[in-house]
This record gives structure tokens, sequence and C-alpha cells, in this order.
């Protein structure tokens, strides 16, 4: 693992955080308690839910936060800021406490996945990269996600390192798509920082740089007689590359005795193109033989390769997993939700907005996620208000809170938190899962949804609903408002 | 200016350019020199041209190429690679040559935009990286041209960090908006790193901390009078906001007789709220109050707001210019185009498929824009043998080259060389120029294309040709290739 590229981000902040936290300290707010949930408000893809992460990186962006004297000077230079704030900066730390819905857990629209309770300026301030964090790792967890379940149990490698944007979407990214099910990547330095496992073989140049095709692959095959994976389309795949394929795992591989080795397919009709290689190398006797193929995949395009009975053991997916190409943004929101009086009295905040799915869920909340005991699936999440519990022994009446009128009792659940903590008064109290622990508890979690929920075309609305206090104390500030604005 | 942040991504690569090179090495091609080339293939969003970007962070990478102790560590742990290879490494560097095509130049599919001329290993290497930060940079480039250019020469603001892909999405892609036009960026450390005007006022949050929204405005006017930008749509920004916003204007700015600022809307429709507010504000005297808006905004719903009238001074784009939403991959490619034999001799390579639109044009090249003597406007591009010279005191006929018989006369105009020499035997060569001369740089060379070719819709098909001999060439290659998988 290599520590120098954990950088400190702090300056990575959108420079109204900075406005801001000037303003609040010369209004004499820098102590006021406040709480800001961290929420998304619609599943990319019209998915049934999307899988969190980024977690890991939030912790580490704050572990380092700090300003140096060189982000002081800078800030100096644009004469907006007090003296006061800027030595307020100098001893900057964070002291809040952070709770977030652990990395790997399906998570749904409009429920918090990290709630921040911090004076008003560190709340601020760390806005821009909570939200940079969770957006881009969620993002392509989810889209990883989508990619692994069309692949129906063959692996999945993700490979769009030269399309990704900009060096951490690579980097990071891999780390996500991993998380998510994939088996590897082929960024190397994401497997050196993460432990996501490098893959890979080799590409057209490789082939195109000996006399002939058969050299490239007798010499690849000498190389590495138990990682042969090659690469059949530079020139002809049916007429040269399958063919010289097989001569050189003859001429090479078969006096070894190995049996392991594999063709990747990277242009053409994949599905076409791979039944015709699963025969010509079954009939050579290379039934061990994997197929591995790429060229623009995603989920869709996978889906539909199995329609047509194609033959394909391994998927290397490229620039439109890491990029979720299809939807490319993960709309995670960073929105004030309480504050806190002299007395330490949490009081809800709410934010109207014109475009009613922009309404925020006010208050300082806990969520809850229902499992049912005979089947061990998730049947619905429930927020409330932090000092609610909830008791799982008995039954409990749910409601839909855009239509009240939607109900439904709930009973023989188990009922778990789903929200942890990650900080408290500053310290980090959250150990820090390994990735394959991760990896493992995001598979779980989401064997863990019914199918109706998985699917891709009209997923079940999965239930997040709101207890009757949490709800209630809604309907209050929004006629406060209402009448306010009359 | 920070440095830290210009860290050693020789590791970011594809793990197979590492399996390639080691066998180069094995099989004695260390020393071989080849030609790669980096291109694209089509225009995001069906568009005329794109905007080359993302080299300063190539040449970066260059310089800093190197494999540290904890890099071969790693690589020995995969079991691999020769003790060779990883001696290699330790003294690797980069001695090659590259040609670039300068950032903010207008740049068109299947010419190059980078060559690399250098030994094999060495040229395999650096792929990953060259097309990421080419790929990523002229992604966005291009997008928020589009976007600059919809907006009619009213200001447009990068706003998108917070939905970036990653840390470097956002800071260096803040970069390529501004090369590309934007003038400036919510993105504090691409200021800090890069130069980039980091802009921002304030978010709903600063208004819900106060008890009153006239109280957060009249602080804020306070305190920032001549960078007071209020955002107005918390409460509801007809009934609310504006009166507001504007009783702050008069209380505090009017007595300093400032009468620069500003109101933001970033809600409910932008159209008929911006035209209301435009005359509310006007009627109060203050026809100097910009209107900033933001909320989703590309180049169509902008061009959108000007047909219904809006009353717009400057827009705040976000997710959907950072993620180049609408199209998030640029295409780009790195194709092995020649090889030296051992006289020197440069043996031109082609890369075949199945695919038509996936075959390269061979060989070591240049590329000429021919521009009208009379015009100055571009009229074509033409690719040529590295040894061709164009002389452009005559006439030249040039021909499509997938429709030969489309032929045209090109008189009265000057060729201007594209690529120019970045390194050279692995020195840099080049002349780094500062973010503002690439930015004014690409403003005039976007003004020199025909406004046919910068239309959104159906935009004219730029003319890039190849000269007779290279087109020759190609043809001799892709007739022998043919003839040997008959």
């Amino acid at each position: 693992m290599r520590t120098e590229e954990k950088l400190n981000m702090t300056m990575l902040c959108d420079f109204y955080e900075l406005t801001m936290a000037n303003g609040y300290l010369s209004a004499g707010y820098q102590d006021r308690i406040t709480y800001f949930d961290a929420f998304f408000r619609a599943v990319p893809d019209k998915g049934g839910f999307a899988i969190a992460a980024g977690l890991e990186q939030l912790i580490d962006y704050i572990e380092n936060l700090h300003f140096d004297e060189a982000d002081i000077e800078y800030l100096r230079g644009r004469k907006l800021f007090s003296e006061d704030f800027l030595e307020y900066l100098r001893n900057f730390k964070f002291t809040g406490d952070i709770y977030a819905v652990p990395e790997g857990t399906p998570i749904f629209p409009k429920e918090p996945m990290v709630t921040v309770r911090a004076p008003a300026i560190e709340a601020q301030l760390i806005e821009t990269f909570t939200l940079l964090t969770l957006n881009h790792q969620s993002l392509i967890a989810t889209k990883a996600n989508r990619i692994v379940r069309a692949a129906n149990g063959r692996a999945v490698m993700e490979f769009g390192s030269r399309r990704a944007q900009g060096t951490a979407a690579a980097i990071d990214g891999a780390r996500a798509a991993y998380i998510a099910g994939c088996v590897g990547t082929a960024c190397t330095i994401s497997d050196q920082l993460y432990g996501t496992p490098a893959l890979g073989t080799m590409a057209h140049a490789w082939v195109q740089m000996f006399d002939s095709e058969y050299e490239a692959f007798e010499t690849y095959c000498r190389l590495y007689p138990t990682n042969a994976t090659l690469l059949v389309d530079t020139y002809n795949t049916l007429k040269s590359g399958i063919p010289n394929a097989i001569r050189a795992f003859n001429e090479v591989l078969k006096p070894l005795g190995i049996t392991k080795c594999g063709i990747r397919l990277d242009s053409g009709d994949i599905a076409y193109l791979s039944r015709k290689a699963r025969q010509m190398l079954d009939e050579a006797g290379w039934e061990t033989c994997t197929i591995t193929v790429s060229n623009s995949l995603d989920e869709y395009l996978i889906r539909d390769l199995w329609l047509q009975d194609a033959k394909i053991d391994a998927f290397g997916v490229g620039e439109r997993l890491i990029t979720a190409r299809s939807e490319p943004v993960f709309g995670g929101v960073y929105k004030l939700v309480a504050v806190e009086d002299e007395q330490g009295n949490v009081i809800p905040k709410i934010k109207i907005s014109e475009n009613v799915g922009k309404i925020t869920t006010p208050h300082f909340k806990k969520i809850y996620r229902f499992f049912g005991r005979d089947t061990g699936k998730a049947i619905a999440d429930y927020l409330c208000v932090h000092d609610e519990t909830v008791d799982d022994s008995g039954t409990l009446e749910i409601f839909d809170p855009d239509a009240t009128w939607k109900r439904k009792v709930v009973y023989d659940f188990e009922a778990r938190e789903l929200m942890v903590p990650i900080y408290q008064h500053g310290k980090l109290v959250y150990e820090r899962p390994g990735l394959e622990e991760i990896k493992r508890y995001c598979a779980e979690q989401v064997d863990s949804l019914w199918d109706e929920v998985k699917r891709f075309d009209n997923p079940h609305n999965y239930y997040v609903d709101l207890s009757q206090k949490l709800y209630d104390i809604k309907q209050s500030l929004l006629r406060e408002n209402g009448e306010k604005n009359r």
C-alpha cells in the first residue's frame, strides 16, 4: 500500500464554503451546532437501488483536513477573508460527529448516506469533498453491480482507466467497481493502493510488434505459460487469430501439461465470434480455454449476449463502467436538516423548493432497515427521529409518506440500524473494514433484496417510510413555511 | 501554485502494459523504435469538432516518470516479471520523442493529437496515462466550449466539483473548462493549482442558518459589499427572496454607493423567474443587479432559455459540464502506426478491424491545417507522411479518403503544421504556455472555424484528408492484409 497519494484535499472545496465560513465566524455562528444529511434523489438508470461507496476516502480526507500556510496565503490574496478567519483556519480541524451507512450497503433515494453533526463552519467546509467522494464511488459501484448482475456469475473485469475522467476516476473507480463485484481491474496502481487485483495480458500492439501473429502468440505463451490470454482479433479472428492461438497452445502449453489458457475478442460480432471460437477451441481439444470479450460493453449488451447464446467466460468492461456512461451523475446533495439552540435542543430545519422532489426531510435522523425473520430479505427502510427506537418484537404499521393511505403492517421482522458512528467529537471511532470484507458485505446485502427490486426494467419501488413523529414534524414545518409566504 | 499534487503516476498504467513490456525486453525488442498515434474517432454529442486538452498533465507525468522501490516490490510480488525487467524498470525513464497538437486547438476525428516515437517498452508504458489525460480534458474542454457558445457571450462558471468523477475530475476538469471559455470555477484548489479563478458566494445553508432570509442577505451584503450575489430561492423566490434581496441592497449597498450586485436562481422555472426578477429589480432601481442561474443546465437548456426571452447575465453549470453528461466518454485510442528497422527505416503498420471505422491510418505523419488567406478561416486538415512538405504558394488538389471522387482544389491558402515537438530524445523542448495564453489561443482557433462547423445540429463535416502518398501506403497495407487472410 502506498500512502503518499493520500493528499491533503482540504482546498478541494467550493469557494462559497469559504465565503460562508468566513461569514459564520464574523456573525458569531462558528460554534453553532448544525446537522447536515448527504443523500441522493434518484437511482441512476432507473434502477431499484444504489450501492453506497466512497466512505473510506471521506475518512482519509477528514484525517488529513488542515490548511497549510500556502493555503492561507492563497486565501489572503483573494482579499475577501478577515485575518481572524485566516487565523481560525490555521488551527482548523474537524471536531464533530459523522454517522454513515457502511460502504457496500444498498441504499435508496432520500435516506441519508452520511449525517454530519458539527459546528457550522466545519460542517460547511467538508460539503464539497463529502459529496464528491460519495457521488463518484456510489455511482461507479451502482453501475458495476448492474453489470456484474447482468454477467450472471461470469467474471467482470474493470478495464476503463484510459477513458476515466481523470486519475482519481481510474484509481478510485476501480476500487468502487471491485466492491460492487468486479473480480479485478486493469489499473495497476489501484491494486497497489487498494488491493483490487490488477489483470491483463496483451494489446494489439503486442501482436503487431512481431513479424507474425503466431510468433507473437508463441512468445507470449512461452513467457507466461500460466497466464496466456491471447488477443485474437488483430488481423482476422476466425481465419488467423484463433488458429494461431490454438497452434501456440498446442506447441507451448500442451507439452508443459498446462490446460488453463484463454483468448480475448475485442471487435466484430461478439455473439457470433464467441460461438465459433468455442466450437473451434473445443474441436481442437481446448475445452478448458476461456473466452473473454471486451469492446464497449454494458449491462444491456451483456444481457443481450446471453439471449444470443454467446459462449463467454469473462467480460472486460471499459468506458461504460468507469464513466457510468448511460447516466454519469450520482446526484447526491448535502442539506442542512437541523441546528442546536444554546440549550442543546435540536431544532429541525427544512429546505423548501418549487420542485417538490427537492424538499428535504428535516431533523437529526436514524435509519432502520427491516428484514423478514423468515426470509432474511429486506422489507422496508424506516426513517425516524434520532431519539426514537423501533421495537421489532411485535408489529408496526408503516405508511408511504407521499401517499399516506398506502399502509402496511410489518411483523416477524428484525430492525437493524443502517448508519454507524464514524467520528465522535472529531475522533475516528469506526474500525475500517478491509476491501475484501466490504466486497463480501456488499454481495450479502444485495442478496438480501428481493429480485423485484433488482430487475433493470421497472423495478419494485422499495419502501422508504417515515415514522409518524418525523412525518408530523415535516408537515408542520411545511405548513409554517406556507403560512409565511402566503 | 502548489506542486505536491504533481504525483508520480507511473503505476497508473494498465497491467498489460507491464506484461507486454516484460515481454518486449525478453524478446530483445526493448530498443526497437516504435511510433504510436493518439487520436479519437468521433466528436462527442455529434459536434463538428473537439478541443484538444490535457497535454500539460502529460508533460507533468513524463517529467515524473519513474518506478520507486515500492513499485518494484509490488511488481516482484506478482511473480510474473523477470529480475532483468525489474532491474530495467529501476533505471527507467522516457528517452523518446513526443509531438502534440497544442492545448486549445480544435481537432477532428482520425488525426493524431499526440505522436510518440520511442523504444517499444517506453511507448507502451505511457499509453494508459497519455490516453487518460487527453481523453478526460479534451472531453471536458469540448463540452465546456459548447456550453460557452450556447451562452452567447454571457459568462459561464464551472460549478460541478461535487458531482465530478473523483478529485482529479474536479480539479483538472475545471482547468479544461477554463481553457475552453468558462470564466472561472467553484473549485478552490483548481484556482490555487492552475489559476482558474475560483468563484462563489452562498448556498441555501447560509440562508437557513439565520433567523430570517433578510438577516442572511443583510449580513452577507455587509460582509462582502463588493461581492454580493444572493441566492434567492430558499423559501419563495418572488414573494420572499427577491424582495429581501432588494431590501438588503437598499439598506446596505446603496448608502455605500455600490451598484454592482447580483442574485442567483437555482430552482423553479428559470425563464419565467428571470424575467420576473429582472422586472422587479429594474423597478426597484437595481438595473445593475445581475441575474445568475444554475440548476442542471447544459448547452441545449441554455439555448432554449434565450428562445424564451430569459434575462440572464451568467450561468453556473454543474454536473452536465463536469461529467460531460450527455456523452461522458472521449474515445481516444493509442495505436501503433510504424516501427523502425535496424537501418532506421520507418516501416508503416496498420491495425485492421472487422469494424471498418476502427482501421488505423498508418505511418509517422504530419498534420497541416489550411487557412484561407482571404478569410483566415480553416479550410481543411491534411495528413501526410513525415517527410512530405506542403507548398502553399500554389494550388493543391485534396480528396476525401473514404470517397476519393470527392475532390477539391484549394488555393490562396496558408498551410500551418499542427503538431509541435514536445520531447526530443527524452528532453522537454516545448515551452509550456500559461493557462491564459492557452485560453486565448483556444478562443482564436475556434473563431477560425466556419459557423457551419460550429453549429450543434448536423454540423458540416470538416475535411480531414490524406496526401496521395499516405493514401497509397494505407491502401497497399490493406491489400497486403487482405491477401494474407483470403
